[in-house]
């Protein structure tokens, strides 16, 4: 396994020098189609494109005020956590955050302090929320990102709202659990016995346990913030770690990934990186 | 190294379930550029193309009569050797042809059996030999494939001209050395003392030798006939064997390949393989 450890070490370090960038670039304007999948998508590297959507509507008009005025009523599906971390490792389980069904309005007032609140608040239910729970906010966008769309030749599986002020850490096999805020205001960690086992991260990329995790010491994190108005294409099988520096809507699009050649060599890179750790 | 081998195994017949086809499939015309990138060259299929250059002027015109009197009297450069396999690999040796300067008529003549010859001649050179010995045939056809180009965004780096009977096998490490006809028509091999040993497929597809190489059982073959007028999209590090039904012409475009993510992930393959072959 020795010989393994090294092959993989060499490979890290020769994806550096072979593609990788130490930061993120930024592209001005959308992108054509053809040149976006050569120079990003086949490569499966991260950017961040400046002026995409300037011409939404949403850009300008979501503010408080106004989404208070069209969607202010209706209830949504909120995850509620004490930390912030939603789908988050905590011990020895994979803990999934209470779901609360609340108004519109209810949750920003607690994002925007107007009322007191023990757990942190997050619009971040993956399933297409945009569409399905906040149809009425489709007209200040687009339905899909039209150059990403050409270039994959499919629309977007999902297009998800996100709002909230926490740290969302997007991160091996852990037993599922959920958090149930109990009616004294504490958290309670409930195991879901029925549920199979979650492949995540248990490392916080923020504090790193280098005792339980060494191999982390060769990861070579990049991180970068991306701005209002700007979009960011994070490839398939890149681990990320999303945190907010204040109260912040995304919308993000999902693509579905090819399960190809590059998902091929993922899985080979993946079992042997679990051999050479379990030895 | 067993738990590697298994991952490789594992590896190439997830390949197959995957993404890769049991035949070459086959377009009906020049395609459409960010198709072809994203159907094609991302995930690395081979894939023959009809219809693609029927406007070629050469499709009709390269005939031995027009060759003949276009270009007959041009010194050419001709591969020999006893067998009509060049640079390819004899007992421990790989075995380069021997490099002869002839008039293409005095080729012709051998090729349509006008005049008989001990050894087997081939037109291969693969230095853009059609733009720099035949630049009088270029008006024939197109400099470049304008829709490759365009997906690629770069031109080829090299259009070379064939012309042969002969099968040619391209296929570790070998001293090289050279054929050389002797004055009684014999053919020695010439070491090439001073060369580096050079990587090459030492396996002939056609007649494996499977106590030497007894992984080859495991290889997926494909077999494909290219017909004139055809097209073969042949991507970046798939091993090929190309022989020739009959005397015939091929002009093959090469475009650079990128060193990019499958290629970091092919020389981890690769190391992998090599010490997994080796234990």
């Amino acid at each position: 396994m020795e010989s393994v450890k090294k092959r993989l070490t060499e490979f890290s370090l020769e994806a550096h020098e072979l593609y990788l960038n130490s930061s993120v670039p930024y592209l001005d304007g959308s992108p054509e189609p053809l040149l976006f999948f050569r120079d990003w998508i086949a490569p499966n590297k991260p950017v961040i494109i400046r002026n995409a959507f300037s011409h939404w509507p949403a850009l300008n008009r979501w503010t408080p005020e106004y989404l208070r005025e069209k969607v202010g009523s209706k209830v949504i599906s909120v995850s509620v956590t004490p930390n912030g971390y939603a789908d988050a490792v905590s011990g020895d389980r994979f803990v999934m955050p209470e779901e609360r069904k609340m108004t519109f309005s209810a949750v920003l007032d607690v994002i925007q302090g107007k009322v007191q609140q023990r757990g942190v608040l997050y619009v971040q239910k993956q399933c297409s929320n945009l569409l399905d729970e906040l149809p009425e906010l489709t007209d200040d966008l687009e339905p899909h990102v039209p150059w990403m769309s050409t270039a994959l030749g499919k629309l977007p599986d999902a297009v998800n709202f996100w709002l909230g002020e926490a740290s969302a850490v997007t991160s091996s096999m852990y037993q599922p659990a959920v958090y149930h805020q109990t009616d004294d205001g504490d958290f309670k960690v409930i195991d879901q016995s029925d549920s199979k086992k979650v492949p995540w991260i248990p490392l916080d990329p923020l504090d790193p346990d280098l005792d339980r995790y060494p191999q982390y010491i060769r990861a070579h994190p990049i991180s970068f913030s991306v701005k209002a108005g700007e979009m960011l294409y994070l490839p398939s099988l890149w681990f990320h770690h999303v945190q907010q520096s204040h109260g912040c809507i995304a919308v993000n699009f999902w693509y579905d990934m090819e399960y190809d050649i590059k998902y091929n060599y993922y899985q080979l890179l993946d079992t042997l990186s679990e051999d050479a750790g379990s030895s």
